[in-house]
């Protein structure tokens, strides 16, 4: 189970700053939706030369043109991007397609799509390298998070799974016991006063749980 | 009926080569969902500052925090944003919110949700400044278009649409018989030699219209 940082602020020292003090606990840097909007390609480039060692992943939640969405982050060192599973079949399809022309990878996200299973078959019959099984942060605030579909979904498919929404150090424990491949974790980490400390224990957690 | 510029590219440069080349018969800068992921929030200050004259709108399809992301198009200079229709009815809110505080409106993009007309009167019962039906570029590979959708929609809500997808010269009298109160243009303007009179052609069939 990797640890995935997923960056939720907007400006790239921000960012920066948040990857320096978890780095030696994380396996993937996320440029969160906010920020790519934010910062645009630029900040792509700058995570690769800062920490090369790191996978990178973009946050693209394309809903349209797929392909030419995932070309120019991998052409700038991104190793993952995602799509939203809502979109049309042709755009996950041109996701997918970037990612394995540039021998990377494209999780697609499950976000808001109400039917998860049937699309989860989909996808895995399209050859999506992982499925994110993720609650959005306004469906949080509802008091809404992805353990109920992580559990229904973790035992009937093959696909990896990424999971995301509001995981934090309380609710790990829960997530581990369905193994997913990808542990998202934003707020936890980024928004308390150690960074670092909460990172090193959660992927204390997943070493333990491996 | 307004003419829309939908920047297809990728770079601020491109972006604003073409802005200056049809300046004189557009109403409103569409900062295309590729371009501010690619070139972020500078993009929106700039064309603020070169065409103040201009309605200017981000084509974020927001798929979550929707206050989060349109509150810094708006503190960038934005006057319209969009929120993909199919986001969870919080993210929407959120985006309308925004854009309510901030003076501006919102565009809800309709864009592969399957059951269009019960999300339209969902969305004009929500306070929707528009509700766009759009018809992506990955899905006009497969032959789709907005007309179909336009007419059945047009005439059952009362919300402004905006409607794109493919439209160019040959199919934009079509389009005006339903009398939206956007429409949207991407390449049959942006790539051709003369973006300049195809805009200054297609206005004018707009205004004919009106």
């Amino acid at each position: 189970m990797k640890l995935q940082l997923a960056l939720d602020v907007l400006t790239s020292e921000e960012a920066v700053d948040l990857v320096y003090r978890t780095r030696e606990y994380i396996d993937i840097i996320e440029i969160g939706t906010p920020l790519i909007k934010h910062e645009g390609i630029s900040i792509v480039r700058c995570m690769k030369k800062l920490f090369p060692d790191k996978s990178l992943l973009v946050d693209l939640k394309s809903m349209d043109v797929g392909a030419y969405e995932a070309d120019f982050c991998f052409d700038a060192g991104a190793d993952l991007v995602t799509v939203l599973g809502a979109a049309d079949d042709r755009t996950i399809e041109g996701t997918l397609e970037s990612a394995h022309r540039h021998g990377g990878a494209a999780v697609v996200d499950l976000i808001n799509v109400r039917n998860k299973l049937p699309r989860l078959r989909a996808m895995e019959a399209m050859g999506a390298d992982y499925v994110g099984i993720h609650s959005g942060i306004d469906q949080q605030a509802a008091g809404a998070s992805p353990l109920a579909d992580l559990k229904r979904l973790s035992k009937v498919g093959t696909v990896p799974l990424a999971v995301a929404g509001g995981i934090g150090p309380d609710t790990l424990n829960a997530i581990v016991r369905y193994r997913p491949q990808i542990v998202v974790v934003g707020g936890a980490i980024t928004g308390v006063a150690d960074p670092g400390a909460v990172a090193q224990a959660m992927a204390e957690t997943l070493r333990a749980a491996a």
